[in-house]
């Protein structure tokens, strides 16, 4: 046995939307982007239901013992040409609830992910992480990924 | 009329793998992943229906008045709940013919993406560029993209 906690990994619900978009909103970056309200702006839901029919895409959770939502990363598993037409993985939204961290449950949702990516034929997982997220990029560093790219961002 | 040649940016074909794949070769770090052989590997074909059926993702290529496909560049519209269920954009794969270079195609065909980044409700467009290419970075910042994230890669 590892000294990891009990974690599920599972395809996120409807019903998840609200405490992931909780997650996103627990942090300095997201504060300012998510509307956490009660009702939770449809939007929410809508963008879940065209991200739940697509078959690029698997949003996860990580369930703890007691069944509470603890973590979210989504995966997406996109084709192209390059690397001999591999297709490749793409890491977004990974978040851990505050009160869980460093309890290794972003360690088993990125290990998943990364699972998943080999099985699905890709050659290469990639995400961009926040320049400021220093502690993040030393998490990704541990897992084998390396500061290879510069991410770049337009926002409109 | 501004400067730049007249390029139209269409949908990849088929018939257009081969020099898709001849301009990732054709790159000090894509020179060592791509086989570029005669025939091309079966692999680039099968990954090009792949995209091609794919609803997600357009490979569009950049052709000038001859008719000779002179860049490419895939665009990946992808659902997600951040940013309150704003859609993103991905943009990967992006080369110009090494003797069109400097001529503003890059630029027409990154600018077409993001417009269509735009018109698709994303609120983000991101994509990683190697730490080598200071070029490319130089590029993206003069088409308002920021160096706002470090692009972490893990290679199987």
């Amino acid at each position: 046995m590892s000294g990891l906690p009990p974690i599920t990994i599972r395809r996120a619900r409807r019903d998840d939307v609200g405490v992931i978009v909780a997650m996103l909103a627990d942090d300095p970056l997201g504060r300012a982007r998510e509307r956490l309200e009660t009702p939770l702006p449809e939007a929410y839901f809508k963008a879940f239901e065209k991200l739940d029919r697509d078959p690029n895409i698997q949003l996860v959770v990580a369930q703890d013992g007691e069944g509470a939502v603890v973590g979210c990363l989504q995966l997406c598993i996109l084709p192209g040409l390059s690397s001999q037409g591999a297709s490749r993985a793409l890491i977004e939204d990974v978040r851990v609830a505050t009160k869980r961290r460093s309890q290794g449950i972003g360690e088993q949702m990125v290990q998943w992910a990364v699972a998943e990516a080999r099985a699905g034929g890709c050659k290469l997982v990639e995400l961009l992480t926040h320049n400021t997220r220093v502690d993040a990029q030393r998490f990704y560093a541990r897992l084998g990924f390396q500061p290879s790219h510069v991410g770049m961002t337009l926002r409109f």
